[in-house]
């Protein structure tokens, strides 16, 4: 598949804000606070694997140790651009974040994710990635838009 | 019942850190991370209401809108001083809490806790309060220490 998997560089902004905004399922906040913790990342609060295929960055994450936990870490933002998903991206940076997490001393991951009918596809690759949904919050984002809480314990 | 509900200030920071202390939930770690969220919000990034009684801050709660969704809000701590529980201090709190939210345009209140044997009372206080069980993440504070997720519709 000619992709690298790669921590994400200063450099990369452009490509993350290009993956985030093609994304329809971002609003223009959700891409304005996904950029502000992708900037804090580079400053050492989060991890950010990503993926680099043909010379730019095609997906990333956003992931840290959950505050107060032994072993839980949020996967905050999981973005792989439209124009380049269907290529087991997904499932790669996902890989790379068990890994990543377990060699951290990370027992489990936790999602928050949208139960809106566009989110269909992220749902489904979680489920298919062996998470497995803990929770439902109805209409936390908005009125209709519930916050759908996945957890995957790693081994 | 001789108690003021207001804002935290500075001043009351000994009595709050007292509180958590003396609280038998809470670890060294939560104090910590309680006290710094205290200060956050002193500083305006938190509501801090406060119940005082006798001349001291005898229960507080740290608050929050949930960043990115239209009207759902965090109850991050609340705390009753161990020695001046059972007065009716932790549901005036809350409804104090409810009132403060909802004049914010807020409409529900979403609130994490542990599914530990100690923290039954805290649990009841909320299922009482009118708060539902929304989820429940397996072993996520540490092995055999759940968190339960707590949501309250306001209205």
């Amino acid at each position: 598949m000619g992709m690298r998997v790669r921590a994400l560089v200063a450099e990369d902004r452009t490509a993350v804000a290009e993956a985030l905004v093609a994304s329809a399922a971002f609003s223009a906040d959700e891409v304005r606070v996904a950029l502000e913790m992708a900037d804090a990342g580079l400053a050492g609060d989060y991890l950010l694997p990503s993926i680099e295929a043909e010379g730019a960055v095609r997906a990333y994450a956003c992931i840290g140790h959950a505050t107060l936990t032994a072993a839980s870490w949020y996967v905050y933002w999981f973005c792989v651009h439209p124009a380049w998903q269907g290529r087991g991206y997904g499932r790669a940076l996902n890989a790379h974040i068990e890994e990543q997490v377990s060699a951290a001393g990370g027992e489990r991951l936790v999602v928050e994710t949208s139960g809106r009918d566009d989110y269909a596809r992220a749902r489904r690759f979680y489920e298919r990635s062996g998470y497995a949904l803990a929770g439902r919050i109805a209409d936390f984002y908005k009125t209709g838009d519930d916050c759908l809480i996945y957890c995957k314990a790693l081994r």
